[in-house]
């Protein structure tokens, strides 16, 4: 197949290396600034740098950019994307972007898949792209209104470059459960950094200081995009967490130790019970 | 030097491994249960089981228990302690304990030095112990009123034992910093798992979701004893964390992502100054 991929960062970046490395499709690579694309040619991670032009001869199109991005280059590239395409994203909300894109999708009668590869890291770009990325990781599936066959083609793609798991859902299913698996820590990180002690934490500090923190080192444009996208439930999650932060510190004012050995008792119960 | 340990779990027993692997000393070990004992002699962790008799000759009495069991344990036993003996805990608060065994030891004769190593596992008890527990870790260490010869001589076998720094201060520095940097992180494990959404959390989660809830497998008694112990610094962390996640929850709710964007820059900017 000629799969497309538009933006090369960590994570466009990091797909075009696993596809070159565990499939022998052909790989053209689009970016908004030249960098990323000479990087790519030259560790052999993009056969060639692509235009609008090569999308009328994609099987796939994958776009690794910004949602906001993602759906602007849908929209002003449609008309040359060709019919028997399969257009995806890599975005961390669905609700606000996947209609849009299954919208344009229809009127120009290509088909489009929604996409999120559950993995990244704290540091972003094409540099810190790489072939492993999504080794055993989660792989989230919005199939909408795509035919079976095309979402069986993505699934298949996805299985090849490493993803341990895939699931499909609803772009609200999605944005549900991703407000209290992903944006939850990463907002609670970067609330917890803001502590007058953080600064001085060195030598007081071991694995749950770094554990918590460690996504604080945060993309504040990208992920301010996210939170805003997914407002309705990430405020939800926040409260959900306030409140019960709140039921802990009462259990702590009161002072009475079985009452608070009962409060958490109940989080190792969640969590034995998930086997973790 | 012969050295006693007192209570055989996960801290107790990794301390007496290490000091087998690292140093010449001759370790006792006195346990409520009989069942650490075997297996630490079993597998050579102490050279032999001891009682309040070895405490006549010891010369370093280390205290794996619970803070308040290492209390009632130092004043039940006190008229058999060394009186050139240094005794050491290792409980995870100070202000509550240190001035309690600095005055029985200054009563008896002894002396004593806070110390609470900084590391730890999800489990606990003297099966999930090891040698290289403390590789690397943070030590901390509460001299009080104890001659520098003394705090010299534990800060050398702390060395010994594989950790990577030691850090001295006062019970309620120790207090405030461990508020934020331990008990905080333990806290929010706990209230985070409480979410609605978490049992349904596998193929929708990844790194972030695994690192902020993996100290919710709590020992709920121990760490009901060390918050309610700790209960002014600690409770006023929590507060501080959620007027955190307030300010950003209203950043969300507002909508502008420039505004948003900086306040997310201002805790990348923090891990950034740390070198994280």
């Amino acid at each position: 197949m000629k799969i497309v991929i538009a933006g090369l960062g960590i994570i466009g970046g990091s797909i075009a290396k696993a596809l070159k490395k565990y499939t022998d499709h052909t790989i053209i690579g689009i970016n908004r600034s030249r960098t990323p694309i000479d990087k790519a040619l030259a560790c052999g991670a993009i056969d060639s740098a692509g235009s609008s032009e090569d999308l009328k001869t994609a099987d796939v199109l994958i776009l690794g950019t910004y949602p906001d991005a993602a759906v602007s280059f849908v929209r002003e590239n449609a008309p040359y994307i060709n019919k028997n395409c399969i257009v995806t994203d890599t975005s961390g909300i669905k609700s606000g972007i996947c209609p849009q894109l299954s919208a344009i999708a229809e009127e120009y009668g290509f088909t489009f898949v929604g996409f999120h590869p559950m993995a990244g890291k704290e540091k972003n770009g094409f540099d810190v792209s790489e072939a492993d990325l999504f080794l055993g990781a989660s792989a989230i599936i919005i199939p909408g209104s795509a035919p079976q066959s095309a979402v069986d083609i993505l699934a298949s793609l996805i299985r090849k470059i490493g993803f341990g798991k895939v699931v499909f859902t609803t772009p609200e299913e999605h944005d549900r459960m991703i407000a209290f698996t992903s944006q939850l820590p990463h907002v609670l990180a970067c609330a917890y950094v803001f502590s007058p002690q953080c600064p001085k934490h060195d030598g007081f500090s071991a694995g749950s200081y770094r554990d918590v923190s460690r996504v604080a080192n945060i993309n504040a444009e990208l992920w301010s995009e996210l939170f805003i996208e997914n407002k309705e439930p990430l405020v939800a999650e926040i409260q959900t967490l306030i409140d019960n932060l709140t039921e802990i510190q009462s259990g702590i004012k009161k002072g009475d130790r079985t009452e608070l050995a009962s409060i958490l008792h109940r989080a190792k119960l969640i969590k034995e019970a998930l086997g973790e």
